[in-house]
């Protein structure tokens, strides 16, 4: 390393993108102490084009998750493929890369370099760590693996919106009861691109499973012909039964994309808008929340005669933004 | 009410700034529920003023904060002066207005038209609630209560981002063992105006209080001669004891506050810098998050071609606001 922040930065780029992995790590280990001179680095890696193909998986806990993705990667490998995987954890304090946690979901993968799993986890604010997200993956994304997979647990805010980072949304779902069902969220559906129902033995499987496809079939009558149609998937990740099929259906999914531009470029909007409002909060926070703030200060003057209230402040700075 | 929005505004208005505690509970349910046409009515109520003197109760469960403030509305009371108590649950869904737990808060106070106690959750986004807070806020300050109260469980973000729309802070405090005094936080002392120290009765009472008056003196040496030097009461809420002490000290602290003009502005300045930057993010996020978003479209359209990354939109975003 020189002390020429422009060559750090060419040589911290061409790493990545050559995918030492040493040089990704370090990256999100300073994306999660967040550090904001990471930003020049992001910026050049997004523009360096990501694959585009990252998978969300999520769940509420005790659904199987890392047992199937871990299921998940093993079929992957045999196919050859690498496959990275960002395990955000909202409710662990941080731990600095949760290292042993971290070797411990590596399973049968510790040791293969063909597979890189990394835990994230987030001191201070909620909202920083859907956006930290958002930032490693820039960085995973930017590496050459074949797949990159991010999980989250549970099925709170913070999980919606890091899974709004991935292309394709994996929900899985743990066998319900009747009351259970009758409780689901209606918007579930709205949620996944495919759908898991994970210990396909359990006695309330198949009930569970079908009546997800009602309710999707239900979901694509009320808005028209959609190119893709949401599947549910029966697994055992405990024995690996259908995890070829979930493999495939994945690669199904893409595929669907591949053919209709008009959705793919649909989805990918949608994934930019939505990081574009993430990181413009994160900015706004940090320079509004400062003590100094020589931006804020002559508009709030008025408010604190009460000429002006806040509320037509706050729109004055959003009409100056969209003029 | 008449179908001319209007009359209906300023007929709402005025019944608020009446103290018609039917008009200000409507508009709280309201904007619990999240319904937007409330702000022309809360812009119109800021205007009008508040009293300014919103005290902010927080600290753990189990601390003792719901026996401490019905004790302290009993003294207000017996002072002849009214109360209105805002209570933020972020952990209980929403309840349509937690009537029953209302009622049992109540208290002693139940039948006082005096008293006015109400809580608060939110449905959906976490952020949300504190903004909720501070629009409840803006309708008890318009009405003619002599103390406004605003209470909240826990000590997460989305607590301290309540606690920043109180002129005031009484941080509450169980007695803590060795250990728990070496784990506190540091920051502590930046949170309170008065700290105090519930079941004064208790063997580790006198050190935890003496622990925070050192740590305060510290932060006092630290940050030079500030006008107002935040206390440790020693309180029983049990029994009553220290609770005329407390109030007493809150009282002090509003006349410290009169006698300091820099210090009141500064505190008023700091309270509506929150308040904007909050309304902002709400916002914001209504704007952009939506299906439809013309406004962030043609920003979005060099991205979808890695022409241009996320975070350079967003900076451009920040500084046409600030331009």
């Amino acid at each position: 390393m020189t002390n020429d922040p422009e060559s750090d930065l060419a040589a911290t780029v061409a790493a990545v993108t050559a995918g030492q992995i040493r040089a990704g790590t370090r990256l999100i280990s300073r994306i999660e102490r967040g550090d904001d001179g990471v930003t020049p680095i992001l910026r050049a890696l997004f523009l360096r084009g990501g694959h585009g193909r990252v998978i969300g998986v999520t769940g509420p806990p005790g659904a199987g998750k890392s047992t199937l993705i871990n299921r998940m990667v093993g079929h992957w490998r045999k196919q050859g493929r690498s496959v990275a995987v960002l395990a955000i954890d909202p409710s662990s304090p941080f731990t600095g890369g949760a290292v042993l946690g971290d070797r411990l979901r590596m399973g049968d993968h510790s040791g293969d370099p063909g597979v890189f799993i990394r835990s994230m986890a987030s001191r201070g604010q909620l909202g920083g760590l859907a956006k930290a997200a958002g930032d490693a993956l820039t960085v995973l994304e930017a590496m050459p693996w074949d797949v990159v997979l991010v999980e989250t647990v549970g099925v709170g805010q913070n999980e919606t919106d890091v899974m709004r980072h991935a292309a394709a949304v994996v929900l899985l779902q743990t066998p319900m009861g009747g009351d259970d069902i009758q409780a689901a969220k209606a918007g579930i559906t709205e949620i996944g691109d495919i759908f898991v129902v994970n210990k396909s033995d359990h006695p309330d499987a198949e009930r569970t499973a079908r009546y997800l496809e009602d309710m999707l079939a239900l979901s694509q009558r009320l808005h028209g012909d959609r190119p893709w149609h949401p599947p549910v998937v029966r697994t055992r990740a405990a024995s690996g039964a259908g995890v070829e099929d979930l493999a495939a259906q994945i690669d199904r999914y893409f595929a669907t994309l591949a053919a209709h531009p008009e959705l793919a470029r649909a989805r990918m909007a949608e994934r930019v808008r939505h990081r574009v409002t993430e990181i413009l909060r994160h900015q706004l926070d940090r320079r509004l929340k400062s003590e100094a703030s020589p931006l804020l200060d002559p508009l709030i003057e008025p408010v604190l005669s009460r000429q002006r209230d806040p509320y037509a402040v706050a729109e004055e700075l959003l009409a100056r933004m969209f003029a």
